[in-house]
Parts: C-alpha cells; sequence; structure tokens
C-alpha cells in the first residue's frame, strides 16, 4: 500500500519560505497569485494490506517523527 | 481558486532525505516501512477563476520557478 503525508505549517504560523515563493511568481508577472504556503510531501510504501492499520501507524509516525504537532498539521492519504 | 502543486524528485534521482526519513523510521519501529521519498508540497491561493487558464499558468510556474524540471517532476492539483 502507498501512502501520501502532507506536513504543512499550522495556519497562523508564519511561513517565510512561501511568502518567498509568493514573492518571486508575482515578480515574474504572474500577477494572479496571492497567498502561498510551503509544506512536505513524504510518499512511503508500507508492506501492510489493511487501510485502517496503515492508518493508524501513519498516525503515529507523524506524531512521533514527520511531524512538529506545536507548529506543524498533517494530512495521511492512503492509495491502493 | 485554491492550488495545490507537488514537486518530487524524479523516479531514479537519489532521494537521501527519503532514504534517511525510511531509516529513522524502521530504527522507531516501524517495519512495515518500505522505500520513502521526500518532495515539497506548494499551496497557491489563485485569483482566477477559470480552470483551464490557472492550470495553465500553474504548468508555466512550475517550469520557470517551482520544479528543477532536470530531477523534478510536479502535479497539478485545483481545488473548488
Amino acid at each position: 500500500m502507498k501512502a501520501r503525508v502532507f506536513v504543512t505549517l499550522k495556519n497562523g504560523v508564519l511561513d517565510p519560505q512561501g511568502k518567498a515563493i509568493g514573492h518571486a511568481l508575482n515578480g515574474l508577472g504572474f500577477s494572479s497569485v496571492g497567498d502561498v504556503r510551503q509544506g512536505k510531501v513524504i510518499d512511503i510504501d508500507l508492506h501492510e494490506s489493511d487501510a485502517g492499520k496503515a492508518r493508524a501507524a501513519l498516525n503515529e509516525m507523524c506524531q512521533k517523527l514527520l511531524a512538529n504537532t506545536v507548529i506543524e498539521k498533517y494530512e495521511i492519504e492512503l492509495k491502493a
């Protein structure tokens, strides 16, 4: 089973990297670009066929290692 | 319109950061974790209501700034 985990800064936490990307895009002439936020995406191959167990394990991974839950939030997406 | 852009290393390009995450997860006892790849996710607020135009603009952004197309691939996801 493949999983995709998104780790992004919580709303309200300043994101200088996202701001820099937004400014650069505006500077390149993309005037329609508003707010930009940048985060991480982690693609994981899991040797686990049960979706519930996979989700529970991924949740624990995020809590323990992948996300700093003080300032970051995470989303888990399971594929096939 | 909100858009989400994923920028990840092409298959075959070595991803030491992903490898490190995989090792760390195995070390924490998550033995079901196989291959791990890490990439970037960029959430963009676009002042554009036409999906076709938005996708074209995002494609151009990726080519010009967001992705290094020699080693990275990108996916564009449009939301509402």
